[in-house]
């Protein structure tokens, strides 16, 4: 049956890249189709119960810039919220939540559900519809068929999936979905290029059989320490239209530690280990390794730390965050066993591995739309990455830009200094993938201005003028940049005469006594100088009532917070900046789309076959490219002024 | 890998009946292990999100009455309730609720996390373990072997399972999970006498799309009226442990129905009906028919109600009661747009029919145990039956009965008198099934005596004694039980006289004078006289504060119904109670277990075939296998007391 309505956009899959996409481009006033395998299974969270950290909080709070679902629902669901590196600089403090699993979903089935634009059905997608070169819609299990403008791709771990447990493996998407094998199939068919990567789970435990006396507690930001000394921080938020109000009770974490036994009963099981045996085909996350990875990589270590997380309010079960393996299951149960409070853990479901078919991103057009099929776009885990943060930033992206086209418009493509998203994108289609992809801040080369604290200030406009940002956000938003702007403004015309200020207030505001005029924003500047502390000098004397909590509420904080960091970091951001425009001019620089690589006989015979392999849009990507050299972009760019 | 703890009771599935299965064996003080294929879908509503009904209804309130989950998981889940049947006899009154399913879920997932001797693991069970003629444990998916003394099996609609849509099939065991399919052909290995069933679902509608304007409003009982008239009723309450202040927020159900244009897209799909072409070889439940079903057998109705029952408070789901189908989508699409307010009703998931592999009960022992392999029960759908509430309670009895063979104790075997739960046993294990079975109070002989309002005055001392009833639930119960027999006795022994009550009260409340002396209870059976009113008398004379509400709290109406229902009916109940007497003789006749039929000449062939083939425990047994006559009983019971 062909249905009868025609969509816009259709997305496959309701994971974190589908749901994300899914409401992006009904945001956008695209008539959406979310296709799934299940309702119920909505949002779910595959692996670990929680959102953010270093890197991957960074994408969270672009994917809320953009008006996406991820952060507000974590603060709808968040049962411990930590600010991660808070005592280092902002460019790399990273908020992380650990999430009650049944809330996140709630939160997420509830925006879904309640989105204009959006329709949902439960079926499983086993055919793309393919006319000529171009996608044309999607057909489910039982034959039915939807037509579309454009398709988005959000399969997961699902397409071919194989489950793990020791030398035993069976099909599944993941454990308790079945698998998507027609799909993977046809996929095959159409001949986009593509590998196998796996990703791996710990065993859940019973909380109930852990003794926590044996465990250290670790509770979060804004909580009561373990003895009972009020928090000295704030609970932190992760969305800018969040508010700590939002938060359900928040509980603790617990710690525990592998020791010399635990690593002895993991080499045990190596000969079993289908990793190492080579069942497993699929290349692991590297950064994410599996416990026997660990213990086998880092053999000198004799204990590694085990965060015991809870995985919701209303349930007992606990996810013991460090020891993701794929071991048969006699020895997940004794090395369980073997760490101090677990001695008793009744294991609820084992932990194992997952192999599925990912694609190559390198065949991805920057806007995350096929090269081989027009109007068919890829996001998520089946691009090679790992993690909710990246699938949902990347859904976010693919969503968009089929919006885009389905307007006629062309693609939006983030930049690498505009956003993680964009570092994101580009890493993937210019270097592809070897093993599982995970955002980390050392993969942006302008890592001092792509800061969680103003991923508002670098794509809510953007997201405004795409049409993805509400009204509400949108005024919040304006005020708080209105803020910023004015109160660094003022700062930086309001003069403190040293006559005016007594040595004594410049001693303890200042550290010294100043010598001349200065602006206040210079003096915010230094080292030591806080901003309450420098309006406070004489008195208050530069108090502003227009960034008070009284005028601004909850923006007071964040406003603050970017003027001082404005000042502190303006420096160094400056000097970043200069090298983001030097940078910039071979960033941006197009290269042919005929230009034929192999006849560039300037360029190694290594350079020549993969510029031709990658066929890069741009300078900028070719530079990154692995193995391409500075030196081979000198030539290649010699040879285009040359005029190719 | 063989599991290091060995347990008491191993349930295979987590649906309704092994829920309760694992429960109870708990309960009981079985070390008990809950195998199921994902701790997400534990307690799932398949089907409708509804509990209870006629004959249903008292099933679970006499679960409920054993310490069962299934009451009290409604009254924390249920968002709306209704008594049926309220204007008839106390016997057919029925509670029924809606539930909302994310509720009703959590409620069933925390009482089985919060079981003491429980364990839950998850895992697809592919195997049973079986040595000799005794099945000795369970053997998962990755090879885990569990050990344990008895298993009880409750796969649902998963072994086997076969979803169907139009003339579209595939493998699953409801939609959106994997079916069983090791299992099923390992148990096919086994031998145990099996067949093919189906059962069926319809589309699910998004609220969003519906026009509520074109619907007929049905608030629940205890919610005010469409109008706005306050409620006459009193919220109703499933549990007796239960409360309406357990309840979330209620919400009414919508009404629309079919016309005959509907009736026309649906006929014009009979040619393309799985079921109708034959594609569909198991049978499907008569009396929970497909809309096809309906149009076809009752071609002279040109219309039918349909339910538009909300799924849940969080969700805009509806589940549209009356139009199970699993003809081809188009006609779905059709079917549903044709009725009034659902023009432009979008569909969010498809109806289907499912195909199942069940097991004549007839090859179970009346526990529930298999005559073939010793220690290993089958309940629930397997069994052949439909519905939550008939897989609640075999499960229940099933988990109470493997308990007890643990202990080494005799079968628990509910007299037909006692419960539905009994006619539920007997009528399976002799009877069989040739459709899904599923409960009616026509069932039940003694259904004057089998209402809801007494199943824990019959039930619950028996549970008590097994070990199912703890000691909140028996310290109400005995409260209310003593209060009973107290009220009952002071209105038998206190005498109104003539002289003391005036022709004018005693015409006001009993119709006519009195003319010699009369005990209260006597009173009391007198049609159209109330147990208020009576107590009432002569200004409140006969009151006793023993039996207020001040005195018992929430059990004060429940003890006054009590009396007055023993007053008003016991001259029906006597009267039954006496043919039950008479029955009783025969009923629990032991036959001989080496009986044989064959060579009772006197039987006709076809009754000599019928009992050779089933084998009953006793005479009542017999004489309800299908085909069985009085005379051919009386017959055997020649030649029983003949000497065989
Ligand atoms: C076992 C396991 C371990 C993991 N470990 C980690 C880890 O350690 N660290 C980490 O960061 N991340 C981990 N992940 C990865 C994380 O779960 C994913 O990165 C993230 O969920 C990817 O999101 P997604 O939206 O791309 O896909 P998924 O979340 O997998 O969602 C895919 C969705 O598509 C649906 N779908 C698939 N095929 C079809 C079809 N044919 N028709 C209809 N619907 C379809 C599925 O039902 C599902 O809703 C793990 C995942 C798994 C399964
Ligand atoms: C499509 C459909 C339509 C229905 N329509 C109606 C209706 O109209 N009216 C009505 O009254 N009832 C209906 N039902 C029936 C109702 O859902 C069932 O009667 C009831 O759910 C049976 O309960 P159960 O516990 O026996 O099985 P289920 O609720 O099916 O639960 C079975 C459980 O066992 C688990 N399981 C199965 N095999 C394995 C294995 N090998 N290893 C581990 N776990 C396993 C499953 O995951 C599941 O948790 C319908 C069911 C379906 C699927």
């Amino acid at each position: 049956m062909l249905y009868p309505q025609e969509f816009d956009v259709i997305v496959v899959g309701g994971g974190h890249a589908g749901t994300e996409a899914a409401l992006a481009a009904a945001r956008m006033g695209c008539a959406t189709l979310l296709l799934t395998h299940n309702i119920e299974t909505l949002g779910q969270m595959s692996c670990n119960p929680s959102i953010g950290g270093i890197g991957k909080g960074h994408l969270v709070k672009e994917v809320d810039a953009l008006g996406g679902a991820m952060a507000i629902a974590t603060d709808e669901g968040g049962i411990q919220f930590r600010i991660l590196n808070s005592s280092k600089g902002p460019a790399v403090r990273a908020t992380r939540a650990q999430a009650d699993r049944v809330l996140y979903k709630a939160a997420i089935r509830r925006r879904l559900e309640n989105q204009p634009n959006l329709w949902l059905f439960q079926q499983a997608v086993d055919d793309l519809m393919v006319e000529g070169d171009r996608v044309v819609g999607a057909v489910t299990q039982v034959g039915i068929r939807f037509r579309s403008r454009t398709v988005v791709l959000t399969a997961g771990t699902f397409l071919d999936g194989k489950i793990h447990v020791g030398l035993n493996n069976y099909s599944a998407g993941r454990a308790g979905d079945p698998p998507a094998v027609s799909l993977s199939a046809r996929l095959k068919e159409l001949k986009l290029p593509q590998g196998r990567l796996k990703t791996g789970t710990p065993p859940r435990l019973d909380g109930r059989s852990i003794d926590w006396s044996k465990c250290t507690e670790q509770p979060g930001d804004g909580m009561p320490a373990a003895d009972g000394t009020p928090p000295s921080t704030p609970l932190p938020v992760f969305s800018f239209m969040g508010s700590a109000a939002l938060h359900p009770r928040q509980i603790s974490c617990w710690i525990t530690h592998t020791n010399e036994r635990t690593h002895e009963i993991i080499r045990s099981g190596f000969d079993r280990s289908p990793m190492f045996t080579g069942k497993i085909e699929g290349v692991g996350p590297r950064y994410c390794p599996s416990v026997e990875d660990k213990i086998n990589r880092f053999a000198d270590k004799d204990s590694h730390q085990i965060f015991l997380e809870p995985e919701g309010l209303s349930t007992h079960e606990v996810y013991p965050n460090g020891i993701s393996t794929s071991l048969p299951f006699d020895i997940q149960y004794a090395l369980v066993r073997s760490m101090p409070g677990l001695e008793n853990a009744h294991i609820l479901r084992p932990g194992y591995a997952i192999e599925y078919d990912y694609f190559d991103p390198r065949s991805l057009k920057s806007s995350f739309e096929t090269q081989q099929i027009a109007g068919l776009f890829f996001a998520g885990q089946i691009n090679g990455t790992t993690g909710y943060e990246e699938a949902a930033a990347q859904g976010l992206f693919a969503g968009i830009n089929a919006a885009l086209q389905c307007r006629g418009e062309g693609a939006w493509l983030p930049a690498r200094d505009q956003a993680y998203l964009g570092v994101l994108v580009d890493d993937l289609v210019t270097q592809g993938v070897t093993e599982p992809y995970r955002m980390f801040t050392s993969r942006a080369e302008f890592r001092l201005q792509l800061r969680e604290d103003n991923a508002d200030m670098r794509l809510t406009e953007t997201g405004r003028r795409l049409g993805l940002v509400d009204d509400a956000r949108w005024d919040a938003f304006s005020r708080k940049r209105d803020a910023v702007s004015r109160e660094t403004e003022r700062l930086k015309s309001t003069w403190v005469n040293p006559k005016l200020l007594s040595v004594e207030e410049g001693e303890r505001v200042l550290g010294k006594a100043i010598e001349h005029e200065h602006n206040l924003f210079d003096l915010l500047r230094r080292p030591g100088v806080s901003y309450p502390a420098l309006v406070g000098m004489n008195g208050g004397a530069f108090v502003d009532n227009a960034v008070s909590r009284e005028t601004l509420g909850e923006l007071a904080a964040p406003v603050i917070e970017q003027v001082e960091i404005a000042a502190k970091y303006s420096g160094y951001i400056d000097r970043q900046k200069a090298e983001v425009e030097r940078a910039a001019h071979y960033e941006h620089l197009k290269l042919p789309a005929d230009i034929d690589y192999l006849k560039v006989t300037s360029l190694s015979f290594e350079a020549r076959q993969k510029l031709a392999r990658h066929r890069p849009e741009t300078l900028g990507q070719a530079s990154r490219i692995s193995g391409i050299t500075p030196a081979s972009i000198s030539l290649l760019l010699i040879h285009l002024k040359k005029g190719g």
